[in-house]
């Protein structure tokens, strides 16, 4: 588990050094799938005063198994993406700028280049809002139902889709463990703000949209079973 | 009295830091409530050059009571906003970049998003211009006399939306005390972004705007007498 | 003179330090009016390499007087500057991002808000391109001639208006010395950035321009006979 | 063959320094034009791992000559752009933000100012998208046939027009020499930020573009025979 917290800690550092969060707006957890629990940051303690053995050990139902302090106010969420989404090791949150505004505009963000193919197959889907109910009963943890089940009714597989806008809120990233959770929150970030841009140039042609065969190339030729970018591991 | 002016000076200090302030553009104040006496930065000073003891000390009919420096030309205008409103301990006033874009656009933000919801419950304001008569007189204390008009004319409760926009001009933010008046301005500057951005996007949805069931929920999660964000005081 | 080469030196390498340069993008000058000679920025050297020996002195005829190295491009238009605009001391180029957006546009960028304001008196003007004959003679020396007229034809105070745009090419911007001027090129950058935003937003209330008793109250508490911002000097 | 490494390992190390990548997306290559070899930047290797002998060296048909590494995925293509440019010395590819918005907009960058004109004589061209064959056979290589194809079915000077814009996908720019490359990457990223900005503001003038004379004029101060801007080498 120290292990595991040092990591998540680290992961959590990475936010304020990619620009991904101002003040506290932001979280990353890891999880041990074996054991069963998962690490994620303290709520509201700032960035430049967080240590790795602040990061509290929260079980699979969301309660708190060790650490001082209280877990994220996002921590149901994560609790739930990681019970419904079964592949997933690792999730982060973030208010980032583009990111959201996406999820503020209440749009999916289109792929509109190989940038985004190489990491994220199809559309960034954006959630529909909570319920009144859903808002004053559990309401953290009724964000991320409306996130899974949005995976669920829409067929989207989250190894593939590895990101998702919160509706009116921000976005959330996963990954097989916390470090792949920040990378694909910072590839979301840079995707987010060329989307906007190639969407409002005047006389753009995002019509022609990204062809099919170009998705399917630039994500396997990253992600797919004979992959041949980067280095043999 | 030096306690105050080393936090005024470090608030005054974090200005620059967050990007707040090109020059001198800026001020924070912090008021004694007990003594009735404020502190402020003085005029024109660079920051590179400002040290705790230049801070000037001003009572709360807005005269000078210590110090060798000019106070900054807005003090008048703080003063007001400690007159009337009595609850603030702190007030800051920048020319940011996406604050004063919207008060030079002559509009309220509105509340796209859980960041806003988070710190300002509704609306961010845009106040009036000033009258030829107001800015000819007595232009720093009218401009203070506006904005406390406007909140009291629209039932506005400063302890729930912490900053307005001057028209033509730029933000004002508040707070508890200096420091909090700053972390308000910061959150300002990025929803002011966002929201923008939220705005400009084509076909975004944000005529299917923030529920005010998720505006009563972050706001009292966080500010709420059951707030649950962060660790226990 | 060697306190005049310093100083010049110092103000363009303000230029990488305020972002207003890409690579060798701009240069600045500052004059000796009892001399009659100008110090200048060599042409195409590099901010790191700069030494404030290598600045080139330059009479208001444009003739080298002193210095190994050519003199910047653009010295005709500065000296052109000198000859017809006798109140100011310092002249600045650069290629900055927004400055040269409204350029490229065409445009005059109008005065929106109060930071305009406290610098500019009026739209910063934008002049017309200059002619084939124009282009193909003496370049560098005519595109100082389209700008002085600009003034003179419409009747404006290079002290009032201490900066403009070259059609199609970048902002010129000048003051009392190098150093004033520098600091008119970041408050132009700024002024530009945020109109560019106030125009574009939608529902901008742009068409309720700021009041003319607004422009003249913000210039003359900074540059009026009785001014009353910052410290006696 | 060891110059030319570390020459192409500075060169790669300046696209993280004037921000044009993010994480790995960006190579730069330089090439041996007697020894008919070229030096490219391993694959998905981060750059502050980078080092001078992690350089792979390649022949004219794309194999592998020297080096531990896996080269660039897109060697292919830079193999075709210097088979199909014989004056080209240095080609770097990468997505930068700006340029890749123009490429995934599907348009041509036009020259709407004397920034754009001083290195790139007439739009920055955007190619066709490549058809599935292509896609799904040599992808990387087909890439450089369709730039090259490009500039050769409409008259295009690769020494005049040292950048592309490989739609859907991203920027490739090119020069004398892998430093040059950088060079005019750099310049192609600050154009195309301008120009998205210059059509995108409200009442832009940019029907009335810039005029063959100047575009002609600039590029020529600094690129033609008789080339005036900087210093004598």
């Amino acid at each position: 588990m120290e292990e595991l917290k040092k990591q998540v800690y680290e992961a959590n550092m990475l936010l304020p050094a990619y620009h991904l969060v101002t003040f506290t707006w932001g979280n990353v957890s890891g999880i041990d799938r074996e054991k069963g629990l998962f690490v994620i940051k303290p709520s509201g303690v700032p960035y430049e005063e967080l240590k790795p053995e602040d990061m509290v050990v929260i079980d699979l139902e969301g309660n708190k198994v060790e650490g001082s302090m209280n877990p994220s106010s996002d921590t149901p969420t994560h609790a739930e993406l990681y019970r419904r989404f079964k592949d997933i090791g690792g999730v982060v949150h973030t208010h980032s700028r583009w990111a959201t505004i996406w999820a503020q505009s209440g749009r999916d963000i289109p792929a509109y280049g190989t940038t985004h193919a190489d990491y994220i197959y199809g559309n960034v889907p954006c959630c529909r809002d909570l319920t009144k109910e859903e808002v004053e009963s559990a309401y953290e943890l009724e964000t991320g139902r409306v996130i899974a089940s949005h995976f669920e009714q829409n067929g989207l597989n989250p190894k593939h889709v590895p990101c998702v806008l919160a509706r009116h809120h921000g976005p959330f990233a996963w990954g097989k463990d916390a470090m792949e959770a920040v990378h694909n929150a910072v590839v979301l970030e840079e995707v987010a703000m060329m989307a906007w841009h190639t969407e409002a140039l005047p006389e753009t042609q995002t019509r022609m949209n990204l062809p099919e065969y170009v998705k399917e190339k630039h994500f396997m030729r990253k992600h797919g079973p004979n992959a041949y970018y980067g280095q043999k591991k």
